[in-house]
């Protein structure tokens, strides 16, 4: 059976997200990120990145949410969770993931792990100043990609949503920036939260709606 | 016909690698980073992103080489870029290419860019002073990854092996890190530039073999 590793409330809630959408048969389990199971010897042979979330397959194991997340559309094609038969439509969806995983994620990186990216105190803290202005520009992409009153990202539902839905809760949790800014996204927020199956997954994660 | 925006030995330089594989046809722009032509009103109406590569097509613009190396593969299937019969192997693929954009390449953008991440100069000169150890680190998972003797990042060629080649070569011209502890990286390089594709391509950008 899969068996996701993942953390509550970490960028592999999408991944968990996108599983129960699909109807996938699963297992979860806990890395405590706050006890560096990340970086244990056992968890580093399942993924030697040591992050999370990682998919354990019958295959292999898969890392990365955009392509976890394209594995779980083509996998349950039936659960229409991306456009499978369109390339072009597809790379639109598979290039919005690209900039959640490769600036999105890192602008947040900088105010939660800065220690990635410097040693000195003094610099995590002139990373952090700058993160809720650079969230501000991302978001600002994102209210005007949500701009033509369309409820998804793309036309219809697709894992582009669950994996939005994350740091879309991150910039509205946090007081980063300015979300009240971002009426769309906001509203993406909610309507995320009115189907069952991320309700079904912030509930075995333990994560409130906000 | 495709338009490709680039700027020489620049990440897009892996997307145009892969056009010259599959034998399309396209036309090349030059984005000239050195004077901010990626921020002028112009481009930003083709990548609102303000970075290259972007590749104009007859259905719009697609953005981010992890989605448009996937698009080129599947738009050429003849020219066998990537297993696109097989959804657990295209995910790998996909992965190390996720790896690529979101963690490598900001590692570099660190040392080239670090008014991203930080006002403060003192701050970037701590970012600075981080990224060799930590580009040893992800070319030491390349390393391994290529550890079993093939000659590709996947069993066969793949649209990996160009974008894998672009950050080999930041990390063996720019003296950060130990790239001569990593013998299989500089070993795919050279298998690189003996194809003509890459020749190709490197020919057109005006770059030199490395």
């Amino acid at each position: 059976m899969l068996k996701l590793f993942y953390s509550p409330g970490s960028c592999a809630t999408a991944s968990h997200i996108a599983l129960e959408e699909a109807g996938a048969e699963y297992e979860l389990q806990l890395v405590k990120l706050g006890e560096r199971q990340q970086r244990t010897p056992e968890y580093l042979k399942i993924n030697p990145k040591g992050r999370v979330p990682a998919l354990a397959t019958d295959r292999g194991v898969l890392t990365e949410n955009p392509a976890i997340l394209a594995w779980i559309a083509q996998t349950w094609p039936e659960a229409n969770l991306a456009p499978l038969d369109d390339p072009f439509a597809f790379a639109e969806m598979q290039a919005f993931n690209a900039f959640l995983c490769a600036t999105v994620h890192p602008t947040f990186a900088h105010k939660f792990r800065p220690y990635r990216y410097a040693d000195d105190p003094a610099a995590h803290v002139a990373m952090a100043a700058k993160v809720p202005a650079t969230l501000d520009e991302h978001f600002a992409l994102v209210e005007s990609r949500l701009a033509d009153g369309r409820p998804w990202v793309f036309g219809d539902y697709s894992v582009a949503d669950p994996y939005l839905y994350i740091f879309a809760r991150w910039y509205q949790r946090d007081g980063m920036g300015h979300p009240e800014q971002r009426p769309r996204v906001r509203a993406h927020i909610r309507r995320m939260q009115e189907r069952p199956a991320v309700r079904r997954a912030l509930e075995q994660e333990g994560l409130p709606l906000i």
